[in-house]
Protein backbone atom coordinates (compact mmCIF):
# COMPACT_ATOMS: atom_id res chain seq x y z
CA UNK A 1 0.00 0.00 0.00
CA UNK A 2 1.46 3.41 -0.96
CA UNK A 3 0.49 7.03 0.94
CA UNK A 4 -0.51 8.72 -2.76
CA UNK A 5 -0.73 7.68 -6.06
CA UNK A 6 -0.32 10.71 -8.83
CA UNK A 7 -1.73 10.51 -12.03
CA UNK A 8 0.08 12.37 -14.44
CA UNK A 9 3.48 13.66 -14.99
CA UNK A 10 2.78 17.71 -15.93
CA UNK A 11 3.40 20.63 -13.61
CA UNK A 12 0.66 19.93 -11.05
CA UNK A 13 1.74 16.17 -10.68
CA UNK A 14 5.67 17.30 -10.01
CA UNK A 15 4.25 20.38 -7.48
CA UNK A 16 1.91 17.64 -5.57
CA UNK A 17 4.95 14.78 -5.43
CA UNK A 18 7.00 17.15 -3.97
CA UNK A 19 4.59 17.72 -1.18
CA UNK A 20 4.01 14.54 -0.68
CA UNK A 21 7.87 13.62 -0.02
CA UNK A 22 8.54 16.56 1.67
CA UNK A 23 5.38 15.17 4.07
CA UNK A 24 6.91 11.81 3.87
CA UNK A 25 4.85 9.87 2.01
CA UNK A 26 5.13 7.50 -0.68
CA UNK A 27 3.96 8.58 -3.56
CA UNK A 28 2.81 6.04 -7.22
CA UNK A 29 3.33 8.07 -10.01
CA UNK A 30 1.35 6.77 -13.09
CA UNK A 31 1.90 8.60 -17.00
CA UNK A 32 -1.00 8.43 -18.86
CA UNK A 33 1.10 6.42 -21.60
CA UNK A 34 4.35 6.92 -21.24
CA UNK A 35 5.79 4.91 -18.17
CA UNK A 36 9.49 6.22 -19.02
CA UNK A 37 7.87 10.03 -18.21
CA UNK A 38 6.82 8.63 -14.95
CA UNK A 39 10.35 6.96 -14.36
CA UNK A 40 12.01 10.52 -15.17
CA UNK A 41 10.12 12.35 -12.87
CA UNK A 42 10.68 9.85 -10.20
CA UNK A 43 14.44 10.16 -10.59
CA UNK A 44 14.19 14.47 -10.71
CA UNK A 45 12.29 14.01 -7.66
CA UNK A 46 13.98 11.62 -5.54
CA UNK A 47 12.52 9.78 -2.69
CA UNK A 48 9.88 6.81 -2.56
CA UNK A 49 8.44 6.98 -6.11
CA UNK A 50 7.03 3.98 -7.39
CA UNK A 51 6.17 4.65 -11.39
CA UNK A 52 3.76 2.74 -13.79
CA UNK A 53 1.21 4.03 -16.28
CA UNK A 54 -2.51 4.73 -16.33
CA UNK A 55 -4.63 1.22 -15.98
CA UNK A 56 -2.17 -0.27 -13.53
CA UNK A 57 -3.95 -1.04 -10.21
CA UNK A 58 -3.73 2.50 -7.70
CA UNK A 59 -2.07 1.43 -4.57
CA UNK A 60 -2.71 4.48 -3.34
CA UNK A 61 -5.20 5.36 -0.20
CA UNK A 62 -5.39 8.88 -1.64
CA UNK A 63 -5.13 8.99 -5.48
CA UNK A 64 -4.79 12.39 -7.23
CA UNK A 65 -5.06 12.52 -10.88
CA UNK A 66 -2.98 15.76 -11.84
CA UNK A 67 -4.91 16.38 -15.34
CA UNK A 68 -7.65 17.99 -17.03
CA UNK A 69 -11.64 17.61 -16.03
CA UNK A 70 -12.05 15.62 -19.35
CA UNK A 71 -9.12 13.47 -18.64
CA UNK A 72 -10.21 12.89 -14.72
CA UNK A 73 -13.13 11.42 -16.30
CA UNK A 74 -12.47 9.15 -18.44
CA UNK A 75 -9.77 8.20 -15.37
CA UNK A 76 -12.50 7.56 -13.07
CA UNK A 77 -14.36 5.50 -15.65
CA UNK A 78 -11.46 3.78 -16.44
CA UNK A 79 -10.71 2.33 -13.08
CA UNK A 80 -14.67 2.06 -12.34
CA UNK A 81 -15.35 0.41 -8.89
CA UNK A 82 -11.80 -0.63 -8.08
CA UNK A 83 -11.80 3.08 -6.98
CA UNK A 84 -14.16 2.08 -3.89
CA UNK A 85 -12.69 3.06 -0.37
CA UNK A 86 -10.53 5.31 -1.97
CA UNK A 87 -10.20 8.93 -1.38
CA UNK A 88 -10.50 10.84 -4.54
CA UNK A 89 -8.99 14.57 -5.07
CA UNK A 90 -10.42 16.46 -7.05
CA UNK A 91 -7.82 19.49 -8.69
CA UNK A 92 -9.40 20.70 -11.65
CA UNK A 93 -10.67 23.55 -12.40
CA UNK A 94 -13.52 22.80 -15.37
CA UNK A 95 -12.23 26.31 -17.03
CA UNK A 96 -14.52 26.72 -20.61
CA UNK A 97 -11.19 27.45 -22.43
CA UNK A 98 -13.09 28.06 -25.56
CA UNK A 99 -14.74 31.36 -24.36
CA UNK A 100 -12.34 31.86 -21.00
CA UNK A 101 -15.98 33.13 -19.74
CA UNK A 102 -17.01 30.27 -17.31
CA UNK A 103 -17.09 26.69 -16.15
CA UNK A 104 -17.93 23.92 -18.24
CA UNK A 105 -20.06 22.55 -15.50
CA UNK A 106 -23.70 22.79 -15.08
CA UNK A 107 -23.70 26.01 -13.09
CA UNK A 108 -25.67 23.83 -9.65
CA UNK A 109 -22.71 21.48 -10.10
CA UNK A 110 -19.39 21.32 -10.13
CA UNK A 111 -16.08 18.90 -11.40
CA UNK A 112 -16.13 17.48 -8.08
CA UNK A 113 -20.03 16.64 -7.99
CA UNK A 114 -19.73 15.46 -11.69
CA UNK A 115 -17.21 12.91 -10.64
CA UNK A 116 -18.89 11.90 -7.86
CA UNK A 117 -21.86 10.81 -9.73
CA UNK A 118 -19.38 8.43 -11.48
CA UNK A 119 -16.99 7.45 -9.23
CA UNK A 120 -17.41 4.84 -5.39
CA UNK A 121 -14.06 6.42 -4.29
CA UNK A 122 -14.88 9.24 -1.42
CA UNK A 123 -14.53 12.80 -3.89
CA UNK A 124 -12.49 15.74 -2.19
CA UNK A 125 -12.04 18.51 -3.53
CA UNK A 126 -8.61 20.35 -3.06
CA UNK A 127 -5.68 21.88 -4.58
CA UNK A 128 -7.48 23.87 -7.28
CA UNK A 129 -6.48 26.97 -6.28
CA UNK A 130 -2.95 26.63 -5.89
CA UNK A 131 -0.42 27.15 -8.80
CA UNK A 132 1.88 24.33 -9.79
CA UNK A 133 4.28 26.64 -9.59
CA UNK A 134 4.08 27.48 -6.25
CA UNK A 135 3.43 23.91 -4.68
CA UNK A 136 7.69 23.06 -5.12
CA UNK A 137 8.26 25.61 -2.39
CA UNK A 138 4.64 25.51 -1.03
CA UNK A 139 4.67 29.07 -0.22
CA UNK A 140 4.49 32.85 -1.64
CA UNK A 141 6.77 35.62 -0.88
CA UNK A 142 7.10 33.77 2.36
CA UNK A 143 3.16 32.98 3.77
CA UNK A 144 2.30 29.10 3.70
CA UNK A 145 -0.07 28.21 0.59
CA UNK A 146 -3.84 27.77 1.74
CA UNK A 147 -5.44 24.60 0.67
CA UNK A 148 -8.92 24.76 0.21
CA UNK A 149 -10.88 21.90 0.65
CA UNK A 150 -14.74 20.61 0.48
CA UNK A 151 -15.68 17.33 0.65
CA UNK A 152 -18.97 14.85 2.11
CA UNK A 153 -16.69 11.84 3.83
CA UNK A 154 -15.63 13.01 7.19
CA UNK A 155 -12.65 10.66 7.10
CA UNK A 156 -11.75 11.44 3.41
CA UNK A 157 -11.69 15.32 4.24
CA UNK A 158 -9.42 14.69 7.38
CA UNK A 159 -7.32 12.50 4.89
CA UNK A 160 -6.31 15.44 2.70
CA UNK A 161 -6.25 18.24 5.66
CA UNK A 162 -3.69 16.19 7.37
CA UNK A 163 -1.82 15.85 4.14
CA UNK A 164 -1.92 19.51 3.40
CA UNK A 165 -1.10 19.75 7.26
CA UNK A 166 2.27 17.08 6.87
CA UNK A 167 3.25 18.96 3.34
CA UNK A 168 3.67 22.26 5.24
CA UNK A 169 0.62 23.59 4.14
CA UNK A 170 -2.56 25.28 5.26
CA UNK A 171 -5.21 23.45 4.93
CA UNK A 172 -8.91 24.98 4.95
CA UNK A 173 -12.21 22.84 4.97
CA UNK A 174 -14.77 25.52 4.03
CA UNK A 175 -17.68 22.71 4.00
CA UNK A 176 -19.38 19.66 1.82
CA UNK A 177 -18.55 18.70 -1.59
CA UNK A 178 -21.36 21.15 -3.14
CA UNK A 179 -18.77 24.12 -1.41
CA UNK A 180 -16.67 22.59 -4.79
CA UNK A 181 -19.04 25.17 -6.92
CA UNK A 182 -17.15 28.02 -5.04
CA UNK A 183 -13.99 26.75 -5.09
CA UNK A 184 -14.15 26.51 -8.57
CA UNK A 185 -15.00 30.11 -8.75
CA UNK A 186 -12.13 31.31 -6.87
CA UNK A 187 -10.29 28.70 -8.87
CA UNK A 188 -11.56 30.06 -11.65
CA UNK A 189 -10.67 33.99 -10.99
CA UNK A 190 -7.10 32.88 -9.89
CA UNK A 191 -6.43 31.44 -13.32
CA UNK A 192 -7.97 34.65 -14.86
CA UNK A 193 -5.84 36.86 -12.90
CA UNK A 194 -2.75 35.52 -14.01
CA UNK A 195 -4.16 35.42 -17.88
CA UNK A 196 -4.86 38.97 -17.73
CA UNK A 197 -1.89 40.61 -19.66
CA UNK A 198 -3.06 43.68 -17.59
CA UNK A 199 -1.89 42.00 -14.37
CA UNK A 200 1.59 41.89 -15.07
CA UNK A 201 2.22 40.99 -10.64
CA UNK A 202 0.22 37.72 -11.41
CA UNK A 203 2.48 34.87 -13.33
CA UNK A 204 1.32 31.53 -12.65
CA UNK A 205 3.20 31.85 -8.90
CA UNK A 206 0.35 33.97 -7.16
CA UNK A 207 -1.29 32.43 -4.09
CA UNK A 208 -5.22 32.94 -3.04
CA UNK A 209 -4.96 33.26 0.68
CA UNK A 210 -7.86 34.09 3.43
CA UNK A 211 -5.37 35.48 6.14
CA UNK A 212 -6.88 35.01 9.78
CA UNK A 213 -6.24 38.96 12.29
CA UNK A 214 -3.25 38.14 14.04
CA UNK B 1 -19.75 68.27 -5.48
CA UNK B 2 -18.40 66.03 -3.09
CA UNK B 3 -15.85 62.99 -4.33
CA UNK B 4 -18.15 60.32 -3.00
CA UNK B 5 -21.54 59.44 -1.59
CA UNK B 6 -22.03 56.73 1.10
CA UNK B 7 -25.48 55.56 1.42
CA UNK B 8 -26.54 53.55 4.92
CA UNK B 9 -24.78 54.03 8.81
CA UNK B 10 -24.07 50.31 9.27
CA UNK B 11 -20.75 49.18 9.55
CA UNK B 12 -19.65 48.85 6.14
CA UNK B 13 -20.72 52.07 5.52
CA UNK B 14 -18.61 52.83 8.14
CA UNK B 15 -15.43 51.14 6.98
CA UNK B 16 -16.08 52.83 3.40
CA UNK B 17 -16.30 56.44 5.12
CA UNK B 18 -12.94 55.79 7.12
CA UNK B 19 -11.20 55.02 4.29
CA UNK B 20 -12.72 57.70 1.84
CA UNK B 21 -11.54 60.38 4.40
CA UNK B 22 -7.91 58.44 4.73
CA UNK B 23 -8.03 59.36 1.15
CA UNK B 24 -8.38 63.11 1.69
CA UNK B 25 -12.11 62.48 0.04
CA UNK B 26 -14.84 64.61 0.88
CA UNK B 27 -17.99 62.46 1.79
CA UNK B 28 -22.02 62.96 1.68
CA UNK B 29 -23.46 60.37 4.04
CA UNK B 30 -27.26 59.51 3.06
CA UNK B 31 -28.96 57.76 6.18
CA UNK B 32 -31.67 55.51 5.07
CA UNK B 33 -34.63 56.81 7.04
CA UNK B 34 -32.75 58.66 10.50
CA UNK B 35 -30.60 61.81 9.53
CA UNK B 36 -29.89 62.09 13.52
CA UNK B 37 -27.97 57.82 12.41
CA UNK B 38 -25.80 59.66 9.53
CA UNK B 39 -24.80 62.86 11.94
CA UNK B 40 -23.46 60.47 14.65
CA UNK B 41 -21.48 58.63 12.62
CA UNK B 42 -20.24 61.67 11.01
CA UNK B 43 -19.61 63.20 14.26
CA UNK B 44 -17.85 59.90 15.08
CA UNK B 45 -15.60 60.17 11.87
CA UNK B 46 -14.92 63.65 12.07
CA UNK B 47 -13.30 64.97 8.66
CA UNK B 48 -15.79 66.54 5.46
CA UNK B 49 -19.12 64.72 5.84
CA UNK B 50 -22.05 66.12 4.79
CA UNK B 51 -25.11 64.20 5.80
CA UNK B 52 -28.68 63.93 4.70
CA UNK B 53 -31.19 60.84 4.18
CA UNK B 54 -32.24 58.32 1.09
CA UNK B 55 -33.72 60.42 -1.34
CA UNK B 56 -31.78 63.67 -1.12
CA UNK B 57 -29.80 64.31 -3.69
CA UNK B 58 -26.71 62.50 -4.67
CA UNK B 59 -23.77 65.34 -4.46
CA UNK B 60 -21.01 62.31 -5.11
CA UNK B 61 -19.49 61.96 -8.24
CA UNK B 62 -19.03 57.77 -6.80
CA UNK B 63 -22.25 56.66 -4.98
CA UNK B 64 -21.17 53.29 -2.97
CA UNK B 65 -24.77 52.29 -1.30
CA UNK B 66 -23.46 50.53 1.64
CA UNK B 67 -26.35 48.28 1.91
CA UNK B 68 -28.15 44.60 1.18
CA UNK B 69 -28.85 43.56 -2.27
CA UNK B 70 -32.52 44.36 -2.14
CA UNK B 71 -32.22 47.35 -0.49
CA UNK B 72 -29.95 48.59 -3.41
CA UNK B 73 -32.47 47.68 -5.81
CA UNK B 74 -34.61 49.78 -3.95
CA UNK B 75 -32.24 52.74 -4.04
CA UNK B 76 -31.19 52.21 -7.21
CA UNK B 77 -35.03 52.10 -8.27
CA UNK B 78 -35.67 55.31 -5.88
CA UNK B 79 -32.70 57.60 -7.55
CA UNK B 80 -33.84 56.57 -11.22
CA UNK B 81 -32.51 58.68 -14.14
CA UNK B 82 -30.38 60.77 -11.60
CA UNK B 83 -27.79 58.55 -11.32
CA UNK B 84 -26.94 58.79 -15.12
CA UNK B 85 -23.22 60.02 -15.65
CA UNK B 86 -22.54 58.49 -11.63
CA UNK B 87 -19.97 55.79 -10.89
CA UNK B 88 -22.04 53.38 -8.65
CA UNK B 89 -19.88 50.92 -6.49
CA UNK B 90 -21.69 47.60 -5.89
CA UNK B 91 -20.60 46.07 -2.93
CA UNK B 92 -23.02 43.39 -2.23
CA UNK B 93 -22.72 39.84 -1.48
CA UNK B 94 -26.47 38.38 -3.09
CA UNK B 95 -26.19 35.72 -0.99
CA UNK B 96 -29.45 33.53 -0.10
CA UNK B 97 -29.49 33.94 3.72
CA UNK B 98 -32.20 31.53 4.23
CA UNK B 99 -30.43 28.79 3.12
CA UNK B 100 -27.01 29.68 2.79
CA UNK B 101 -26.35 27.70 0.00
CA UNK B 102 -25.83 29.68 -3.17
CA UNK B 103 -26.55 33.39 -4.29
CA UNK B 104 -29.96 34.35 -5.31
CA UNK B 105 -29.31 35.89 -8.82
CA UNK B 106 -29.39 33.74 -11.64
CA UNK B 107 -26.46 31.36 -11.85
CA UNK B 108 -25.56 33.52 -15.26
CA UNK B 109 -25.74 37.05 -13.51
CA UNK B 110 -25.08 38.71 -10.42
CA UNK B 111 -25.86 41.24 -8.35
CA UNK B 112 -24.11 43.86 -10.21
CA UNK B 113 -25.60 42.76 -13.47
CA UNK B 114 -29.11 42.89 -12.31
CA UNK B 115 -28.50 46.44 -10.77
CA UNK B 116 -26.65 47.76 -14.07
CA UNK B 117 -29.79 46.52 -16.34
CA UNK B 118 -31.93 48.83 -13.82
CA UNK B 119 -29.83 52.03 -13.53
CA UNK B 120 -27.82 53.99 -16.26
CA UNK B 121 -25.05 54.71 -13.59
CA UNK B 122 -22.16 53.23 -14.37
CA UNK B 123 -21.95 49.52 -12.12
CA UNK B 124 -18.35 48.74 -10.88
CA UNK B 125 -18.30 45.76 -8.34
CA UNK B 126 -15.74 46.19 -6.00
CA UNK B 127 -15.35 45.92 -2.06
CA UNK B 128 -17.68 43.24 -1.77
CA UNK B 129 -14.81 40.72 -0.70
CA UNK B 130 -13.77 43.39 1.94
CA UNK B 131 -15.21 42.86 5.43
CA UNK B 132 -16.28 46.09 7.32
CA UNK B 133 -14.06 45.49 10.50
CA UNK B 134 -10.98 45.53 7.94
CA UNK B 135 -11.87 48.61 6.46
CA UNK B 136 -10.93 50.77 9.56
CA UNK B 137 -7.11 50.07 9.83
CA UNK B 138 -7.48 48.88 5.73
CA UNK B 139 -4.91 45.77 6.13
CA UNK B 140 -5.30 42.47 8.17
CA UNK B 141 -2.24 40.86 10.00
CA UNK B 142 0.21 43.72 8.22
CA UNK B 143 -1.23 43.27 4.67
CA UNK B 144 -2.86 45.60 2.73
CA UNK B 145 -6.34 44.59 1.77
CA UNK B 146 -7.07 43.76 -2.10
CA UNK B 147 -9.81 45.25 -3.98
CA UNK B 148 -11.13 42.97 -6.92
CA UNK B 149 -12.81 45.42 -8.74
CA UNK B 150 -15.35 44.23 -12.16
CA UNK B 151 -16.56 47.11 -14.53
CA UNK B 152 -17.72 47.44 -17.82
CA UNK B 153 -16.68 51.63 -18.08
CA UNK B 154 -12.77 51.93 -18.17
CA UNK B 155 -13.37 55.35 -16.74
CA UNK B 156 -15.49 54.38 -14.26
CA UNK B 157 -13.63 51.26 -13.07
CA UNK B 158 -10.13 53.46 -13.33
CA UNK B 159 -12.46 55.97 -10.50
CA UNK B 160 -12.83 53.17 -8.54
CA UNK B 161 -9.37 51.67 -8.52
CA UNK B 162 -7.95 55.40 -7.96
CA UNK B 163 -10.06 55.47 -4.75
CA UNK B 164 -8.66 52.21 -3.51
CA UNK B 165 -5.22 53.11 -4.17
CA UNK B 166 -5.66 56.45 -2.18
CA UNK B 167 -7.33 54.74 0.65
CA UNK B 168 -4.14 53.07 0.92
CA UNK B 169 -5.90 49.13 -0.24
CA UNK B 170 -4.33 47.33 -2.89
CA UNK B 171 -6.35 47.93 -6.35
CA UNK B 172 -6.99 44.42 -8.70
CA UNK B 173 -8.93 45.30 -11.56
CA UNK B 174 -10.31 41.73 -12.67
CA UNK B 175 -12.08 42.47 -16.00
CA UNK B 176 -15.46 43.39 -17.31
CA UNK B 177 -18.63 43.46 -14.68
CA UNK B 178 -19.51 40.15 -15.99
CA UNK B 179 -16.71 38.89 -13.30
CA UNK B 180 -19.03 40.19 -10.85
CA UNK B 181 -20.18 36.94 -10.88
CA UNK B 182 -16.56 35.16 -9.84
CA UNK B 183 -16.08 38.01 -7.20
CA UNK B 184 -19.70 37.25 -5.66
CA UNK B 185 -18.44 33.71 -5.32
CA UNK B 186 -15.70 34.67 -4.08
CA UNK B 187 -17.25 36.83 -1.87
CA UNK B 188 -19.69 33.98 -0.79
CA UNK B 189 -16.89 31.66 -0.02
CA UNK B 190 -15.30 34.57 2.53
CA UNK B 191 -18.69 34.75 4.31
CA UNK B 192 -18.89 30.77 4.84
CA UNK B 193 -15.50 30.45 6.62
CA UNK B 194 -16.51 33.55 9.01
CA UNK B 195 -19.86 32.17 9.12
CA UNK B 196 -18.60 28.31 10.16
CA UNK B 197 -17.97 27.57 13.82
CA UNK B 198 -15.51 24.82 12.78
CA UNK B 199 -12.91 27.83 11.71
CA UNK B 200 -12.36 29.83 14.71
CA UNK B 201 -9.48 31.53 13.36
CA UNK B 202 -12.09 33.21 10.52
CA UNK B 203 -13.90 35.89 12.38
CA UNK B 204 -15.16 38.52 10.05
CA UNK B 205 -11.94 39.71 10.24
CA UNK B 206 -9.88 38.09 8.06
CA UNK B 207 -8.70 39.16 4.18
CA UNK B 208 -9.22 37.59 1.05
CA UNK B 209 -5.84 38.09 -1.10
CA UNK B 210 -4.03 37.10 -4.18
CA UNK B 211 -1.09 37.70 -3.44
CA UNK B 212 2.06 38.06 -6.25
CA UNK B 213 5.44 36.03 -5.86
CA UNK B 214 8.33 38.76 -4.52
Amino acid sequence: MTDITIIGTGNMARGLAVRALAAGKSVQLLAHEDKSKADALAAELGGQVATGVLGDSVTGSIVMPAVYFDAAKDIVSRYGESLEGKVYVDITNPVDFSTFEGLSVPADSSAAEELQKITPAKVVKAFNTTFAATLGAGEVDGQQLDVLIAGDDESAVAAVSGFASAAGLTPIVVGPLRRAQQLEQAGFLNILLSANEQLPEFQWNSALRFIPAA
